[in-house]
């Protein structure tokens, strides 16, 4: 291993340590002196940005993606009022999850602890590297920061605020580090080293979860793709619906909580189509079969209509294009989800108790929605403050995760001479 | 992948897809008719064992792993009754953790559900057959079980009865497999079935351990190891120490939650060494660091006392041998536990409060104690029927394992046309 993130990674499991029994009063002081530190910092960290930003257009980033990177006063703001939120939550910690005593007088208490030390690996956007620091040490975690190259003066000027407002808040510097070599190699130290990081978050693009599952001898935690669904019921109100799919699509259609393919039952189809038709006409593209495509009638003219491939139902789109297709019945359409979904969030529009009841115990997903729109699986929807990713796996932690992700527990169990017999 | 593993896996998804739906009744039901089932092959399970029985002896295979291999009709109704006691427990699926309307009306409930396919690769005891089997199934888990090859009888016996039994009680045959190609290239194929296998545990030593999280490609549990500790107190009580001392390393030296390292306040030295020289003498070899074995005074004949080196504060003896340290603090205990422990089961004797609070406060372990043997770290001894284990990591199940272990979650929001602004 390279000897600063050896070093890094000794400082962080150090602290950690002491992080752990830290009260919870302390940690809000804290985090309170890095509000006040960021808040302080304003133009310091506006120009580092400034100056990767300038880097990034000189690459020909995407405007798209300059915006992810791109910090202003308003954007530090929302950034001061995530710590806040997580301010105000109840401390995670040396909560007694179960109690009981067993027949022979011991008593066994499950008592929550931090889960230890973090790393992310993340792309672009510098928010993150404030809310997941702000997350970990409510969580008495401390936490190693991988954000991309594009980014590195922002997360670097970010840093080093979060580090003067945790002294000044008499807290733990040494808890938070920027892994900053910029080498690709320190990725898959990162990924390998294991008694030094308890669990590794990917949040970034399906290459970089890919190599991180691959890669990873040490816990990871899967965030991210969402390829997202929407059925339409027989009984679905049809004005209730076009305003729930119209929301999902397009309110902001690179998020992955946005609906990628709209599902129809064949009794909603002669009436929902020629609505929804009028309502992307010129704005989304659709991707339909041969029923949904009948369905719409005459097509207007600003409509971009295609015929559905195998592929899109596949596909998670993240731009204005949604996929449409006819379903016999409400099994087909489960099965669909099940078949194509990534486990992320699925909606049932329906008027019918046993539809939806059917629809939430098959559909094997982190957040199934009954007539609301996909676009509320997120951390600041749920009131976690901020979030961590959404995890799109079972293990450990499921869907919009805030705190409680980076927690475990520990059995405390208290006798007077028990032994085995 | 092997074609016989491949169908075998799309058999268990499938099979796990339906069994996640089912009632907690018809599970139950379908236990109670494996329970039978077990009960009356009594004779086919025991005849089958004693031909595994039979080719270990010929091999060469010691008394203490033969003793592990060996069932008999006490053993066969042991395992009777831990299924009865899992299926005495609640249903662990369905149930609503938490619950709470956002403001702007949706309905978020956090609902428990099974984790999906599980794996368990172990070594030879044969009733983990059975145990893990219905914990999974209680949770709504298919599985797969790859035991060792020297079980493979009693398994194969094992698994026809319950199979035979899920029929008979209306439950899915299909959610139970034996990987019993015997080849070691099928547990490489386990390890890397993403998409297909949710969870892999690992039961066994550390050579099959270290093997499985280094080649896993999918979330493992790690389990096992167990290098326990007793810390006595400056204000331990001599007589309530010494029987506890006594049961955590003879009741059963060979089990993980047994102590190898005993720490001694220098203020107990005096008092308590003589006393537990007499108490092992010809039963337990001591080795003992300078201060602990002059504290010995006059070493009885039959003792065997070893002068204590580094490597046995790191071994895991798992027989008659303890190591012991004198320690000039409270503090110095903690530290050398955290150094050298495995995070499984440590225990404090001490008549100090404030003791007992720094020490579980402080050690990183799934188990601390207070006044009470480690043996206690087991399943059947926390209430929870059987286990599928003591993990011995703090990601995602901590400590010994029962049904919960092998549930995830999933939020179910309901709305009435919520859209996100």
């Amino acid at each position: 291993m390279e000897k600063t993130l050896e070093k890094t990674l000794k400082e962080l499991k150090e602290a950690q340590g002491r992080l752990a029994g830290a009260p919870g009063d302390a940690k809000n002081v804290a985090l309170q002196g890095v509000m006040n530190a960021i808040d302080g910092a304003r133009k310091e960290i506006i120009g580092a940005n400034e100056a990767d930003v300038a880097k990034a257009r000189q690459k020909g980033m995407k405007d798209a993606l300059i915006d992810r990177l791109f910090l202003n006063d308003q954007r530090i703001s929302s950034i001061i009022a995530g710590i806040h939120a997580i301010i105000q939550q109840e401390d995670p910690i040396g909560r007694v999850k179960s109690a009981k005593t067993l027949p022979n007088g011991l008593f066994i208490e499950e008592i929550t602890v931090p889960l230890g030390v973090a790393a992310v690996i993340y792309e672009s956007r510098p928010n993150v590297t404030a809310d997941v620091f702000s997350l970990a040490y409510k969580a008495g975690c401390a936490i190693l920061l991988r954000g991309s190259s594009s980014a590195l003066d922002s997360n670097r000027a970010l840093v080093r605020a979060i580090k003067q407002g945790l002294k000044a808040g008499g807290g733990l510097p040494e808890a938070v580090a920027l892994a900053d070599s910029g080498n690709r190699a320190e990725i898959d130290e990162i990924l390998r080293a294991r008694g030094w990081i308890d669990v590794v978050l990917p949040r970034g693009g399906p290459d970089l979860i890919r190599r991180v599952v691959e890669e990873a001898r040490i816990p990871v935690i899967e965030t991210g793709a969402g390829n997202c669904h929407i059925y339409v019921d027989a009984s679905a109100k049809d004005a209730e619906a076009m305003d729930i799919i119209e929301n999902a699509k397009i309110q902001k259609p690179g998020a992955c909580n946005a609906v990628e393919t709209l599902l129809v039952h064949r009794d909603r189809i002669s009436s929902l189509m020629p609505r929804l038709a009028e309502r992307f006409a010129g704005r989304v593209e659709l991707r339909c079969d041969l029923r949904s495509k009948q369905g719409i009638g005459a097509i207007p003219e600003t409509l971009v209509v295609q015929d559905a491939r195998e592929s899109d139902w596949e596909t998670e789109f993240l731009d204005y294009i949604l996929a449409v297709k006819t379903v016999d019945s409400l099994e087909e359409g489960i099965e669909h989800i099940n078949r194509y979904g990534t486990k992320h969030s699925e909606a049932i529009l329906t008027e019918d108790n046993a539809s939806a009841e059917a629809f939430c115990r098959q559909v094997d997903a982190a957040c199934v929605y009954i007539n609301g729109s996909t676009r509320f699986t997120d951390g600041g929807e749920f009131g976690l403050g901020a979030e961590l990713g959404i995890s799109t796996q079972k293990f450990h932690a499921r869907g919009p995760m805030g705190v409680g992700a980076l927690t475990s527990i520990k059995y405390r169990i208290t006798g007077h001479g028990q032994i085995r017999g």
